[in-house]
C-alpha cells in the first residue's frame, strides 16, 4: 500500500498536492480530542520561524511553501487559505469591515477585513525537515521534450529498462492481494480485461472531482508507445465498459467524462484515466494527456501511429530522463 | 476595443475570470485617492445583503459568487481570498494565533488566525445586477460533444454561418486600426503572415503566466477543421517565428512553451495560443487544445486529417451549438 501510494504520488506534477503527503487534519468537531490543552495554548511556535527561501507559491490557489528554521531545526511551513464557506457567509458579510477600492458604474470593489476565526489559514509544519522535503516542495521547472520514434528506442526505452521501476503494487491490485475492496469494476479477461478503481487523489466524497484509473490485465504493455491495432479490442473494451461502470456507480454519463492516457506515464504498466469534465485534474493538459478516443482513431487509420510519431511531453528539471535527452543532444 | 474584449472574454470557460469583467482595483498606494472619505467610513453596506443563491464557488481558488439582494436591488457579490504575500510573511507568522489540529511524527497542522488587515478578502459587488449578470456567473456544466466530419458540415458549419459572429475586432488588429501598440511581432505576408500580441488574460507583469495569441493574416480560415496541407507553410511559419519572437522579447525558450489551437475556438478566424508550460491556462486541457506540433504532423501524413476526423470538445449548457447537436440527435 505504501509503495502504491508512493508510486501514484508521482502522478501529480504539483508540489502542493498535500493530501497525499500528510494525514488529513481532523474536521472541526473532532478537533481537540486529546489535544485540547495545546489547542487553547496561547504560545505561537511560528513566531520564532526564520525564512530561508520561498520554495513555491500559487496566487491562484492562495498557498505558499516556505523553507526556514524553527528553533535551530530545518523546517518547511505550508500556508494555504481556506475555501469560503457558504454556512458562514452571512456572518462573514455582516461581521467584517469593508474598505472601498473602486467604484465604476454598477461595479464596486472592496477589501474585506474579516473576523480572524472566519478566515483561517491552514498551516502545515514539517519539522525537522530533510533535504528531501525541501526538494519535494521546491517548484520544479518543466521542459517540453520532443521524442521521435527513434529517440524512444535509443533514449527512453533503455532508460525505463535500466530503472526497472517496480510495478509490483499494480500486480498486487490485479491479483487482489491489495486494495480489492476499492475495486469499482472488473473485467477479468486476460487479453482485454481491466480493473477500475478510484485514484488516490480522489476522496470519493463528491463526483465534482471524480478520478478513476483503469489498469489493464495484460502485463506487457508499457505505455502509449507500445499500442498498435492488435490492442484495439482492449482499448475499446476499456472505453465502453469503463464509461458504463461509472454511469452505474456514480450516475455520471459519458458526456461528462474526460478519458485519457498520459505520456510519459508515471508507471510503465498501461492504465487509463477517467476524470470529470470541468475538473482540472493534474496532468489533464494537452502537453501530457491523450484522449482515448483519439488514440483509438489514430491507431485505426495507422497501426504504427504511436510507434512512429514524434510525441511531446514535459519533464521536470530533476527527472533522470531529461538528463538522458540532454546527454543525447536532443535538448 | 470593447467588442474585442467581449469576444475574447468567451475564450475562458471560467466564470471567475474577473480580471476581464471589471476594472482592476487600484494598488494599495493609489487607494483612497478621491475615495478617502469612504475608505475610512465604518458603515458596512454588505451587512444588509440577503443571499438568494450561491452561483458558483471554487475550493481550489478560494472564491464564491453569490446572488442576492442589497437594499431591495438585485446584486451579485464575488468574494475571493487574496494570495499570500512574501513581504508580509514574517508579520503574518509572528502576529497570528495558532490552533493545533493534529500532530503526527514530523508533521503537524494548525489553523492560523491572522490579523484581519494581513488576510483580506477581495470583494466585488455588481449592483444593480441584471439577469445577464446572474447567468454569466452561474456555474455551467459542460458536455463533451463528438463531432464527425459530417456533423461539422451538417450541424456546426451552418450554425457558425448563421450566427455570423463578427470578427471585425480581429480585422482592426490586422489593419492596425486598434491595439497597434500591443503588437509584439508581425510577419506581414498575406499568405503565411501573422500578428503576435498578448492575450487580455495576461497582465504582462511576469512571464509565469505568459499568454500570447498569433492571429493569421489570411482571412478565409475559420478553424482547425479548415486546415489542409496547403496551410503547412503558414503553420510552420507561426511555429518557428512565434517561438523566436518570444525568446527575443521575453527570454523564454521554446522548451518552456505550450503552443496550441482551440477547437471549438471562441472566434472563427484562425489563431494560435502560446502559453508558458507549467501555467494552467484556461482552455489548455486535452479536451479543447490541440498542440500545433501535432497538427502539423497529422496534416503532413494526411492532408484531410482534420476534415475527416471525429473531434471531441466540451460545450457549456447554454451554448447554442449544443442545442443544435441535441436537435440532431447527436447527444
Amino acid at each position: 500500500m505504501a509503495d502504491s501510494a508512493a508510486k501514484r504520488e508521482t502522478d501529480s506534477d504539483e508540489p502542493d498536492d498535500l493530501s497525499l503527503k500528510v494525514k488529513r487534519p481532523k474536521s472541526d468537531n473532532e478537533n481537540g480530542r486529546g489535544l485540547g490543552a495545546k489547542d487553547s495554548e496561547p504560545k505561537n511556535i511560528l513566531s520564532g520561524f526564520s525564512t530561508s527561501k520561498v520554495l513555491s507559491d500559487s496566487a491562484r490557489e492562495k498557498n505558499i511553501f516556505v523553507h526556514g528554521k524553527l528553533a535551530d531545526q530545518e523546517a518547511v511551513i505550508i500556508l494555504e487559505k481556506t475555501p469560503i464557506r457558504e454556512d458562514t457567509l452571512a456572518e462573514l458579510l455582516s461581521g467584517s469591515t469593508l474598505k472601498l477600492e473602486l467604484k465604476n458604474d454598477i461595479y464596486s470593489t472592496y477589501r474585506l477585513q474579516a473576523p480572524s476565526h472566519l478566515n483561517e489559514i491552514k498551516t502545515t509544519v514539517v519539522c525537522p525537515a530533510t533535504e528531501k522535503h525541501v526538494k519535494k516542495y521546491q517548484r520544479q521547472e518543466s521542459s517540453l521534450v520532443e521524442e521521435t520514434g527513434e529517440d524512444y528506442q535509443s533514449i527512453t526505452l533503455p532508460y525505463i529498462q535500466k530503472q526497472s521501476f517496480s510495478v509490483q503494487w499494480v500486480f498486487n491490485i490485479l491479483e487482489k492481494k491489495a486494495e480489492a475492496d476499492r475495486i469499482v469494476y472488473e473485467d477479468p479477461d486476460p487479453k482485454v480485461g481491466f480493473v477500475l478503481l478510484p485514484d488516490f487523489k480522489w476522496d470519493q466524497k463528491q463526483v465534482d472531482d471524480l478520478y478513476l484509473i483503469a489498469i489493464v490485465h495484460p502485463r506487457e504493455i508499457k505505455s502509449l508507445r507500445d499500442l498498435t491495432s492488435e490492442h484495439l479490442p482492449l482499448l475499446q473494451n476499456i472505453f465502453v465498459k469503463g464509461k458504463e461502470a461509472i454511469l452505474q456507480r456514480y450516475n455520471l454519463p459519458a458526456s461528462k467524462l474526460r478519458v485519457y492516457l498520459h505520456y510519459q506515464p508515471s508507471y510503465y504498466h498501461l492504465h487509463v484515466h477517467f476524470t470529470k469534465l470541468g475538473y482540472e485534474a493534474p496532468g489533464c493538459g494537452v502537453e501530457r494527456a491523450h484522449l482515448l478516443a483519439d488514440v483509438i482513431q489514430n491507431i485505426q487509420s495507422d497501426s504504427q501511429y504511436y510507434k512512429t510519431r514524434t510525441l511531446y511531453f514535459p519533464l521536470r528539471a530533476d527527472d533522470g530522463l531529461l538528463s538522458k535527452f540532454k546527454e543525447a543532444g536532443r535538448l
